[in-house]
């Protein structure tokens, strides 16, 4: 039986695990949840994810919350040593950057998404200057490396990517970017990519 | 050689650091860097660590930055499959609880002390929401197991409990929380446990 990915289609965290699951050629089961109406606060999903968020991720008895965590899961268990490397250095290398996609690069051009888009009040302010921050981080970095961890594109890459190429949908744009956005085109080259709304 | 901690005495972050190098009878090298002066902004530490922050390790031509992957590394490379399995579940469930010490836990308790303790600007009262929310999942989880991630202490606990320990220091405290405090000496009475100032 396939895994299920209970799922919110204009969820960039969404998107990660679908299009993982698209590059490793790992059907999954999308379960379309009202997020407008709450389903995700109510049973059934609230069972499985007492956090109240989305996506959550089931494959037989396991059930997963958070977007890195279940990249990790469908990596280690379908990607054998490419997507995530099990060496310590490889293995933390890869972490460092799946922590990006969930601290600096959320409290970034993804709060300012939900700003802008969603109508969430929060610092938008705030959520542009870290997200200027971070960026300045990634092009640093990208004008020297072709992926974020490793010398191949790994999950860190696909945790990190949607957010920031959904930044214009907050008002992040990546003109001072450059090698930012060659590397969201790497990304987008890599067989299987799928698209979402925006990206 | 031994690795190096660049350390700052009053990071949390930090401490998860060498708590787990103390659990484990790692010897690490404890490189103290003046924090009040900006020392993790300048060189040599900014070369090692481009984003400015404390802590970062260093163990022969592996140079990492971020506490949770500190810990990655080091349960990997040291721990065996005590303290982070290489299994696709077990991996996925310490990391869902790594992206809580990075997320949930950073913005809430951590953030609070931040204000209280150390004069950051932010703002306290969203971060003591953020805690209120994240103790109360905290304890309905570990009302039903004794560990955070498996039927073991991993480094899902280690790099959790420090803040929440911490939150006293910043307004957050546990008196409506039983189950998170009971969890809290049992991680303070495991083999090799060390303290930090004010846990």
């Amino acid at each position: 039986m396939a895994a299920k990915l209970f799922d919110l289609e204009l969820s960039g965290n969404c998107y990660k695990v679908r299009l993982l699951s698209s590059l490793l050629g790992i059907p999954i089961e999308i379960v379309p949840v009202d997020f407008l109406s709450g389903d995700h606060k109510k049973p059934p999903v609230i069972d499985l994810n007492p956090f109240g968020e989305l996506p959550v991720f089931q494959d037989g008895d396991v059930v997963l919350r958070d977007s890195q965590a279940i990249l990790v899961y469908i990596a280690r268990k379908w990607g054998g040593e490419t997507w995530l490397p099990s060496d310590a250095a490889g293995l933390a290398r890869v972490v460092e950057w799946l922590m990006v996609a969930e601290n600096e690069i959320a409290r970034g051009p993804n709060d300012a998404r939900l700003h802008d888009k969603f109508g969430y009040k929060l610092d938008v302010e705030l959520a542009r200057s870290k997200s200027a921050r971070i960026l300045g981080l990634m092009e640093a970095h990208l004008a020297q490396h072709p992926w974020l961890a490793l010398d191949r594109p790994t999950i860190a890459d696909i945790a990190c990517m949607p957010y920031v190429a959904l930044g214009h949908e907050g008002g992040v744009f990546l003109d001072r970017y450059p090698s930012v956005r060659n590397w969201i085109e790497r990304v987008k080259s890599l067989p299987g990519f799928i698209v979402m709304p925006a990206i």
